[in-house]
């Protein structure tokens, strides 16, 4: 088993990673403390593969539960989604001492910890993620949200959890597409932020595929590490540290939007948005700019080839291969979507760039033409 | 003018209380730096009469500003309501360097409040309270709601202003109800907190009732001095420090509720809460409880004596009184309705209760029979 303490002043927590760990979760509620009842959130996937054993280990503990399933897919991210639950959480009579537990992927555990967040000004929430994109991603630092219909994750608050057990197991039953996205994130971590992390990836490509339990503790554990470190320092994304954790995700979210909410998986994007921030940050230094000296030819195509091997698009020629139909991915699209993101402040273009194999950077300074040139050469 | 410092670390922040003070909004959100634009929530009560005043003096400083209007009344702290502010922030552009302003009493300081706490997972609200109640109670201590329909408050979140300024002149065109309505929460604090307050109270009436701005920046200044202290100790009503503030107030959600959302105004139901403690404390005191051997018959009478020179009710006659319509206070319907406010955990019925004049403690052993006989006898 691995621990990974995330220190957050009286909002710390521990994340715990370890084969067939779901059935201790009772054992992780009732040392919390004070727990009056228990509600877990799952959707409609996951809820027949593990509620059962979710809920087994709660009752064995003597807590009661009550099970919320919601509909599987980012549909559920709606304020209808978190209404239909305060209103549920109010008739089973969850009060301030009760704890939601959200069994499931991104999805469920935003929603859940949006809903956990704002239900009577804030109750406790424990994660069990069961995507690889959110046992290395959304279960580590807090951001929990909803959608309005035009602006992804609008409505949201940071609500740090209690807890996390993180089951590598459960990667077994996750359909293939679903386990590639969350490689994408697991690349983001090695290219951008770990050098040692992205030769242990290259050096593993076999095991990482057949989705070996071994190597999938190591891989969670090293980018909840890596996320953490980060968080603990800006929990409030008002430093700027934590927006390099965003490394491929601007040109990510304008791809997943022109392609239409939910189409193209989210660690997709960012595995073809990390490729695209290698060749812009390539022009740059072939431009002369010191930011970016150490990136070359080289450098993008060994960052090509790790994503490549992982199953992963790094042109957007790759990314229309794999959608059945056409999408609308020009340049002017993609940037009119990128300057009406959120991250943009002042109308500028911002991109975490890479400065080297494990290093990035936040650029507030890039040019539209260079952008556009960029994907104009990634066809 | 009177600066009272809110201090809680890094959500520290100043109210202002000064006659004439609208006016100088637009000083207070520049000195916040870093503003992008301004968005004034306020309702259709409040706008004809200061939002004008409000936005000039925030254009003259160089800020854009719009302006959002929501019906007067509890029925706009709804999630329907929420959502409205939501994408109308969405389509004018307001961001994480934006500030919500709002301009009006508890409900539109709630729901701003809510709706700043959440967009995009939380930015700056400051606050213009325009009632009694809201300049001496919601304006400090950072919580913010919206009512689920069966559930007041039920959803919400902690989110602490940036700034607050109280202008005591606005209070002379508020109406002589929600004048009382705010007096309410004013002797609450004396009588639960401090003796010299309360003191202070009996010796002003006559100003107070014609709403001398002296008497009133004096008042509103104690009051939130006497919040602020008990919020910086306990911001997140986690050691049962914060239940001190609320006096009165498990009789009055009860006595609110049974007479139906909105009709008994929150400071009249807290009055009238504050002297059935009284009754109960009392009577607790005549069984021997030593806790209470400071409460006698003639504490009991000056407490009420205050509360009636301000006009508003201290037994269930005076209520019957004031209602138009016959309303069910019989004391089994004020005891269901107690058990199932939130405040009320493992089923027992807590109560803050008088120890002594300006001095209260939170009881969590008080039995139904008491509580009945408490009501029955103040028909």
């Amino acid at each position: 088993m691995k621990v990974i303490p995330i220190e957050l002043d009286d909002r710390s927590y521990d994340i715990e990673i370890a084969q067939n760990s779901l059935s201790r979760i009772g054992v992780s509620l009732v040392s919390l403390g004070d727990v009056s009842r228990v509600v877990m959130i799952t959707d409609e996937n996951v809820e027949p593969l593990y509620s059962e054993e979710v809920s087994e280990s709660i009752v064995e503990r003597g807590l009661d539960v009550d099970v919320a399933v919601v509909p599987a897919g980012e549909e559920s991210k709606s304020i209808e989604s978190a209404y239909a639950l305060w209103e549920q959480f109010l008739e089973i009579k969850i009060d301030r001492r009760s704890v939601v537990v959200a069994l499931g992927g991104g999805v469920v555990g935003d929603l859940s910890g949006f809903v956990a967040a704002t239900y009577a000004r804030g109750i406790r929430f424990f994660q069990i993620p069961t995507t690889l994109l959110a046992q290395v991603d959304s279960s580590v630092g807090g951001k929990t949200a909803i959608n309005l219909p035009n602006a992804k994750n609008m409505v949201g608050a940071f609500h740090q959890p209690c807890g996390v057990l993180v089951d590598p197991l459960v990667l077994k039953s996750l359909p293939e597409d679903q386990y590639r996205s969350g490689l994408g994130e697991v690349v983001k971590y090695g290219c951008s932020l770990d050098e040692s992390f992205f030769r242990l990836l290259e050096n593993n490509i076999q095991t990482i595929n057949e989705r070996s339990p071994e190597i999938l503790t190591e891989i969670i554990a090293r980018c909840c590490q890596l996320k953490a470190e980060i968080v603990s320092q800006d929990e409030r994304e008002t430093t700027g540290l934590r927006s390099l954790l965003n490394y491929g995700h601007t040109f990510g979210h304008a791809l997943e939007t022109a392609s239409g909410y939910g189409r193209l998986l989210h660690g997709y994007g960012v595995a073809l948005g990390s490729a695209l921030c290698a060749r812009l940050a390539l022009r740059l230094s072939q431009q002369g700019d010191e930011r970016f000296k150490e990136i070359d030819e080289s450098w993008v195509m060994r960052q090509n080839d790790l994503i490549d091997k992982l199953g992963l698009p790094t042109s957007l020629s790759d990314l229309a291969n794999l959608m059945d139909d056409k999408i609308d991915v020009s340049p002017k699209r993609l940037v009119d979507l990128m300057e009406s993101d959120k991250k943009t402040e002042y109308g500028k273009l911002n991109f975490v760039l890479p400065t080297g194999l494990g290093k990035c950077a936040l650029v507030r300074d890039v040019s539209v033409e260079d952008v556009v040139a960029t994907l104009n050469n990634s066809f």
